[in-house]
């Protein structure tokens, strides 16, 4: 199966190798930035352009792994018109799958549902990615494509898909952001941000095993206020700090209520 | 070195196998309740009494693993006096040094920072041990005791270790809440929780790498209001869930500001 990659950022470049790893073939990288799509088409093992009028049409799917704000403004300057019998997909979770539909006869979304870095190894086998298409032909070649990189294929409609993508922003942005404050916090008290790491660890290891929210410990999921004035003091010269905490701390408090 | 073990719950059961695991030992275990109690005294092969007037007077340390509000109760209910030449500490980190202080004369902080849960395998050697106490000779045993289960031991003081008991509810606690809310919302959505789960190992494998501060990705950090909307939208239904959204969306955007 031959792909064309349109987009050489954090997205396209492990979802490149994905493909290059499997039986499929990357076989054209098309990106706006010369130095990193000729790094990534060398990787590949393929030919590369930073123009998108000599893209190669001899691919069967053209994946667009780009910007969601960019998803439309590419797909409409792609030389492809709404006759050809090519698949396009986007690669987004918040980007519904109609903003294709006017476009081409064949489209689909191919959203691997990951946090993506270039130089962070990943074992892609192990990441879902979420289908669909507007016809059974198209979602049978995504299917295809898709169980050659991952062992995790899920069929979700862009209703459910938006929604995943939200609950994701949850369980990647906002966990994220608690350590971020961990940390910052630890810098401006001069404590090392090292200390707090193997609890870190632990603490996603049983959140992953037993549920989160049976998990769930500390002060205000045990109505500790003793606690919470304590640390609400020590915050009190950092107003944006103890809203945070305020909030979370009220919205534990209501979870288990 | 003899120890006397008050508590067999979480933070106890772990303490108890770590110091059996050493060349220490444990000679006793005081607890509450006779069949969690029994139970560690079997599993660390010593004498166990749910009658704290029954305390072993042989030990050198004692160490009171209890409930933040109890520790004082317990402590002066132990039958070892203010001229007692034995070491008693607790093992909280929210709790500050001085409690203990004018009951005994020899006493300290033995604080390690992790979440504990009877049942789940830990590296206790590799969990940070805070210690602090009243005098140097305590200090020096506490930290001979320390090395002796874990190869990361720190010297706090009470407010550091307040402070750092602050940090980890943001990295423990409330990393677990969004991960527990997310939880929540994909149930009520009738999305399966496990899609997140790669993405949810990858974000922290991440933040323990590079900073977290710099791993932050999202809606939020890169002013995508358009996004922002359609998640709050999504949510308009749920008051609560949609307020959180709000607040730590609020957060990110001050934090990169």
């Amino acid at each position: 199966m031959k792909i064309v990659l349109i987009g050489a950022g954090n997205v396209g470049h492990h979802l490149g190798l994905a493909i290059h790893q499997s039986d499929a073939e990357v076989i054209q990288v098309i990106g706006r930035k010369a130095k990193k799509t000729s790094h990534l088409a060398k990787i590949l093992n393929c030919s590369y352009s930073t123009n998108i009028d000599e893209i190669s049409q001899d691919a069967e799917v053209y994946l667009l792994a780009v910007p969601d704000d960019q998803i439309l403004k590419v797909a409409e300057s792609l030389p492809l018109g709404k006759t050809a019998s090519q698949i396009i997909a986007h690669t987004s979770g918040g980007t519904a799958l109609g903003v294709l539909g006017d476009l081409f006869s064949n489209f689909g979304v191919f959203y691997p549902l990951q946090t993506f870095t270039i130089g962070r190894k990943l074992e892609f086998s192990q990441i879902p990615v979420c289908l669909e298409s507007n016809n059974e032909e198209t979602l049978t070649k995504l299917t295809s494509l898709a169980e050659k990189v991952s062992q995790k294929v899920y069929f979700l409609d862009s209703e459910k898909r938006a929604k995943i993508h939200l609950a994701a922003v949850f369980a990647n942005n906002f966990t994220n952001h608690m350590l971020a404050k961990a940390e910052q916090y630890c810098s401006s008290e001069n404590l090392e941000f090292e200390i707090l790491k193997p609890l870190i660890k632990e603490t996603v290891a049983k959140a992953m095993t037993i549920n989160p929210s049976i998990a769930q410990t500390g002060p205000a999921r045990r109505n500790d206020s003793k606690t919470i004035w304590t640390h609400l003091d020590l915050l009190k010269d950092d107003p944006q700090l103890s809203k945070l905490y305020w909030e979370v701390t009220r919205s534990i408090e209501n979870f288990y209520d």
